[in-house]
């Protein structure tokens, strides 16, 4: 075992202890923990030579300079913010990844033709304020301003929040930063799916960040006796919903790449002996290359109405969330890709399912991301596990991707930048 | 439109008044409510002529005479309770119709050669103590003293309730009717269900009423993240349970006579973008007869088994209920068609999908059931409704009916009585 990896499960361990929550790992934005987390992570970044500050959504940020003042600026992190009931990796691992990236040059007395800025996230899963990405909006210059007057469960405006915290909601555009000086965004998270583990691979190259329709589906069809309304009376709800959540599986396993998921059903009335009348449910839709879920999206709302059709229903299918997918930058993934292949011998390409800072900072500048085997693919869950040799692993292929990215030089990456800029918007 | 029907419609009215929730018809075994509507219904059978007693489970019983002192007793009647915000006619109507055959015989001051039993059954529903038929049951001889101990929502046991009711819990026995005593027992009832209003029928025979097997099934398979795990790495049990679903439909469709239902499923975690790791339903068979309602439970357990295999998750599939179908009398109810026949033209003969107290009377007595159209087949909701003709109707056919019985003698209906008793056993 690499020493800077058990130092990183350390680390974990110990931020795993703070929690707005006993006995839980739960740390929502804004809250008790979350100040707790970011004092403590903040003595590693500065043990590691960065100087800290809170920015003002709340962001944890560590500057480490370049070699010359006014060197353009990579971006390293990930998220401090968990869902409720969370593991130790989702979010943190990514951080102390970079973190301990920097301590190595940091005592190697290194710097580097770039500045690094090491972010802690302050809001990735959106738990207290239903909505995402708060911390990485910020940054990118995507935050959106009615979003202050989101309450929290207990009535807290997302303003009032921040204030105590000691962010700076009259001051938000102060933490948006400048795409001119930045040289990229790279970050490592767990996989939360199986597919490193399947393939025996400790780390993966993410190709992008899938994008994902989600919809609500209802059938209102008519509630009825079960023992007196004969077969061929019936507008049964919940027999229309089966249809569609066997569509949505039959479809997506035919279209390689995409995944579907209804996740949430519910029948009504909902007794064992009437027939259920009305039926909701959410569909869930992801690829990796918008046209196809969009068109897989589009088959299923006309499967839905077919069904709808035959069975004398009615039915409401509202869009709630709709986000297009995200690419990595090619010269960046490229750079990461060699460094895989380099200390792992297998280079697995593969996409993220799931949303991550990286898609909000792609709007401002190239995007990389390198994924973590965890074991039985869970994440969300106080079981989440990740081995420790991945993590030594996956450090010495960021460090790798640090030293190669030195060696082209400042020039070298920013010459062309605009280029991928443009391919990224 | 007849006076007797219309009188009928208006005591309707007067009994939904009672109700232990206001705004709503609402009256549970034994409850206040129910002391009223029997106070009520108790002065319209002594109006009637009956002598009038609460037995030891709480029904209201009318006693109306036959010519000579210890005649065989035809029982008449239905339930007086209902289900939480129910409708007017589902229980009452049969009691009303009973109450109304014994007046015109007592305003003709006709006397039949078999005395009559009007029963107001006090608990048909079950809903105060989620075990059903606890009225007929005591008649039947079948009830269970250990149904005594059950609880309310409010902690009240049955037997305390029905002590403060004016029952009897330490003399339920002494409800019990003598099989050799009685000729049979008449139930009108409404036939929650579309198909005489279809047939554009007032009322229709009932030939049994059906057995009913109901199940409850969980697959379990494993949660996952909606946007992570590939299609062909999910064990989704809302997909297995969408798939049983279906075959439930298909079947029963397929089998002549058959219903089966899934009214209630609940996915578990139950968020849009988790892959449900549980799910659990209820599924309710039907049939009027016993082989053909086991066959295809039976066929659906076996389907829910190769379901799970073939997505490799667990599975637990429990018999909550099974109860077998019960025949209507052969000759009482030749006699009943008869009269259909006479008033309405046609004689529809249909089973009941529903449970009455008939099912479980039919223990030592020859049963039959007249069912009553209702709007829709809606019944357990305040928009069941009845129209007054139909009412009308039912009560010239029961009249009827009691006229060719009573032109049959006594002895004409008892010399058969044991045979018939053998054959529904």
């Amino acid at each position: 075992m690499s020493r800077p990896a058990q130092a990183i499960m350390q680390r974990l361990n110990a931020l795993a202890k703070i929690s707005d929550a006993p006995g839980q790992i739960t740390r929502l934005f804004a809250s008790d923990a979350m100040r707790r987390a970011n004092a403590l992570v903040g003595t590693w970044m500065r043990a590691a030579g960065m100087r800290t500050h809170l920015d003002a959504i709340g962001n944890l940020v560590g500057d480490y300079a370049g070699t010359a003042p006014g060197a353009k600026i990579l971006l390293l992190g990930s998220h401090l913010d968990t869902v409720r009931n969370a593991g130790k990796f989702d979010g943190p691992l990514g951080v102390l990844l970079a973190i301990a990236c920097v301590q190595q040059l940091h005592q190697a007395k290194i710097h580097l033709p770039f500045a690094i800025k090491v972010i802690g996230f302050s809001d990735e899963e959106g738990v207290r304020y239903q909505t995402t990405y708060l911390g990485s909006k910020a940054l990118a210059g995507s935050f959106s301003k009615n979003d202050l007057r989101r309450q929290d469960a207990g009535g807290i405006s997302l303003a009032d929040a921040l204030k105590t915290f000691g962010g700076n909601p009259a001051r938000l555009k102060s933490a948006r930063l400048d795409p001119r000086q930045l040289l990229g965004y790279v970050e490592a998270h767990i996989e939360q799916g199986p597919v490193l583990e399947k393939k025996r691979l400790a780390v993966g190259l993410v190709t992008s960040i899938a994008g994902q329709s989600r919809a609500r589906v209802r059938f209102t069809g008519r509630a009825g006796h079960a023992g007196t309304t004969p077969m061929n009376g019936r507008q049964d709800a919940l027999c229309a919903a089966a249809e569609l959540i066997l569509a949505a599986e039959n479809l997506a396993r035919k279209t390689p790449g995409a995944v579907a998921t209804v996740g949430e059903v519910s029948a009504r009335p909902g007794a064992s002996n009437v027939i259920p009348g009305e039926v909701w449910l959410t569909l869930d839709v992801r690829h990796a290359r918008d046209a196809v879920r969009e068109s897989v999206s589009a088959a299923l709302k006309r499967e839905a109405r077919q069904i709808a059709r035959r069975r004398k229903l009615r039915l409401v299918c509202e869009t709630v969330h709709a986000a297009a997918a995200v690419n990595c930058c090619p010269r960046l993934s490229r750079l990461l890709g060699q460094s895989v292949r380099r200390r792992q011998g297998k280079l697995l390409r593969l996409p993220s399912g799931a949303g991550h800072d990286a898609a909000v900072m792609a709007a401002i500048t190239p995007v990389a991301m390198l994924f973590v085997r965890c074991k039985n693919g869970l994440s969300h869950h106080p079981d989440e596990s990740v081995k420790t040799a991945d993590v030594g692993l996956a450090l010495k292929v960021l460090n790798d991707f640090l030293t190669s990215l030195a060696a082209l030089g400042d020039q070298g990456i920013a010459r062309r930048r605009s280029r991928q800029i443009k391919a990224i918007l």
